[in-house]
């Protein structure tokens, strides 16, 4: 590559929040928040906001068969693309930078990398995926970042059915996208991915430093614990004649998150949704349900928290007489970002004179996805408290642009 | 009194079957379970029936401005009555014998006596109480005795809604009762109130004994706690910046079942009910709420279990950062049982050859309220399994004719 011009067009942080500000008006949600699910009105919207957008910078736009948008700066040379970017979606309500921000950020740099340098060597794109918050369905697991990758099954559409009803196959049809043509949006063009992301967590607030490089994307398990026991009248069943899922449901909950805490950082367990049946006052319940959530980016010690997390829990449920039904619902090795883009991130970064932290990915995203057909990274950029999926969620804008002109600088080390 | 003669005119275990089957029919659910709300068709069925029964026994039938059902046997002095009866509505679904054992015990009771003592002395009534089980509305809180004993509010009927929607009042009026009215129900004429019921725990089963009698119905208080900390992602917060609401719940569910247990028996603790928010898989909860329900009989060791209870939540919320608010729902002190009551049905039990063992009661009962204006007793049969609130609760013909035979036996000692 040719050495790039330092701070030549400077990226303009009042630039980058004026683009944040205009796709959050589409599910704008009170005076912060966006809720902008899968396929809604709000999200064609800014979908075709972010097409419009990248036409006006000369990409050459194309949307592929679930609607992610591509915009496409082609290089001089043939071969597999640079590509960059996030998803558009939200929680619901969730914030105004969650994924929007990976969107921005990938079309403001590859803008500033062509105006600094001119026509790339390798193709550069930019990627605004069209799901990753589950927030409409509960299991579309990254619906854009799997078809782009080849990875959703053809049944799928029919059988995955949205929490306000239809089925994915017919609210795609309802946006004008065609269920059977999803095979049609896996590609064999992607030559490396890089996914800027707000960091939705405390840990470069604490440090005082505006962006981190991740090093590693957290690995995890989901869990679904059930314990069935014996619902007896609160009153007249002595403590000691109990099968009693909810002091079971207990013992292990406190256990797990102990194990966690103990286990140090980077290590968390999360119980985030319970269910009791029959839920009554008086009842001791019959059934109790919950979520173990646990991660580490660490294979060797996410194998020994789950371990532990599984062996408490087997011995709570044979010690109190509990019937234990457990079912995986999820279950990711840590990904690894590849180790010569990390460089490039740290690298583009010390240039630039952008403070960095090197990171784990505590939160999944959509660059896993990617690691299956090519080398990926992430960057991530403070979080004011370490809030997402809030309208509270805040990242300012010089903290923005301070991403921004990294990945710029990245892509100019990558395709020029 | 005038000592009754052993045995004649036995009562026959077939007859209370039969009676209590055909009760099982209004309501019906599945084989053997009954579900029978508080003015609905089929409550207005079996209370019709009642009223039949009661008629055909050449009772004196009066139904009351809340539904309840009495049935006078007059007696040839004046003065306040000996009632025993109990409710005849059920859980949704519940078993036959919750209440209903206790209506159709009175009924055969009274009419063993007077077919083997003829007219009493003193007045004895019959009662099938309108509502108990709190199954259709949340709060009726003994709808039936709270009316005869003059506790209901004025605004009670109207403020009280259904858990299918309508108030009270607008039920009341379906069924051709005017809630304006519901003081008439108040009476003045009750001289002593014995409930014969179900046990609905394992004590008696344990102890191979078909009947007992209560010398305490149970002290108890309900709470319902909340705890909020920060809603976080699950991924990305380290568990010590955590402040989990989730993770305070354990730890104070599992220590007031622990308080309890090694409080030693009768003194019980259950939490039944729990509801999370926002109630996601890989977000830390914001919100967690769940109820206490501790009881014992003694007033002192109530007291003291309480108190237990209220500094662990305090010390586990403040140690924890979490936020505490706490509500008392409900809070019965313990109520004894007359004395001389007690020591009746006792004897009662002697002279009939029915093994009694003398306990307390963990589940409350109406006699509770009976117990403002007249002195109260409880009989109860034993449970097999110790199972109530269910299809599968079950007590046999032959404990439920020895539990009609002590009271039988019990209002001749009473009443003539």
């Amino acid at each position: 590559m040719t050495e790039p011009p330092v701070a030549i067009l400077p990226i303009e942080p009042r630039a980058i929040q004026e683009m944040i500000d205009a796709l959050a008006q589409f599910g704008a949600w009170g005076e912060t928040g966006v809720s902008r699910l899968v396929y809604s009105p709000e999200w064609v919207a800014a979908q075709d906001t972010v097409a419009a957008w990248c036409a006006a910078a000369e990409l050459e736009v194309e949307r592929d068969a679930v609607g992610n948008v591509w915009g496409w700066l082609r290089g001089r040379e043939p071969g597999a693309a640079i590509v960059t970017g996030s998803h558009i979606d939200s929680q619901k309500p969730g914030g105004r930078f969650d994924g929007a921000l990976g969107v921005v950020a990938a079309l403001a740099a590859v803008r500033a990398a062509r105006e600094r340098h001119g026509t790339p060597r390798r193709t550069l794109g930019v990627v605004s995926l069209c799901e990753e918050e589950a927030s409409r369905f509960a299991r579309t697991n990254f619906w854009g970042s799997r078809a782009a990758t080849g990875k959703i099954a053809p049944t799928e559409a029919d059988r995955m059915r949205a929490i306000d009803g239809p089925t994915m196959a017919e609210i795609m049809r309802d946006v004008g996208l065609d269920p059977e043509r999803i095979p049609d949006a896996a590609r064999d063009d992607i030559g490396a991915f890089i996914e800027l992301h707000i960091e939705q967590g405390p840990l470069l607030e604490a440090a005082g430093v505006p962006v981190g490089v991740v090093e590693t994307i957290t690995g995890y398990r989901q869990y679904w614990l059930e314990l069935r026991g014996t619902a007896n009248h609160a009153g007249t069943t002595p403590m000691d004649q109990r099968r009693d899922p909810m002091a079971g449901a207990a013992e292990i909950i406190g256990g797990v998150i102990d194990t966690a805490h103990r286990m140090g950082r980077p290590a968390v367990t999360t119980v985030g949704r319970m269910t009791v049946e029959p839920n009554g006052r008086a009842v001791v319940p019959e059934r109790v349900g919950f979520t173990v959530d646990a991660r580490h980016p660490d294979e060797a010690a996410l194998a020994t928290l789950l371990a532990r997390h599984e062996g408490l829990w087997a011995e709570v449920a044979e010690r109190r007489g509990l019937d234990l039904a457990v079912r995986v619902d999820s279950d990711r090795p840590p990904c690894p970002c590849d180790p010569a883009l990390v460089e490039t991130l740290v690298a583009a970064a010390d240039e630039a004179g952008v403070p960095a932290l090197r990171m784990t990915s505590g939160a999944v995203h959509d660059a896993m996805q990617f690691a299956s057909v090519c080398p990926v990274a992430m960057l991530f950029v403070r979080s004011r408290g370490g809030v997402s999926h809030s309208p509270e969620e805040h990242t300012s804008a010089e903290d923005a642009a301070a991403g921004v002109e990294t990945l710029a600088r990245t892509l100019a080390r990558l395709a020029y």
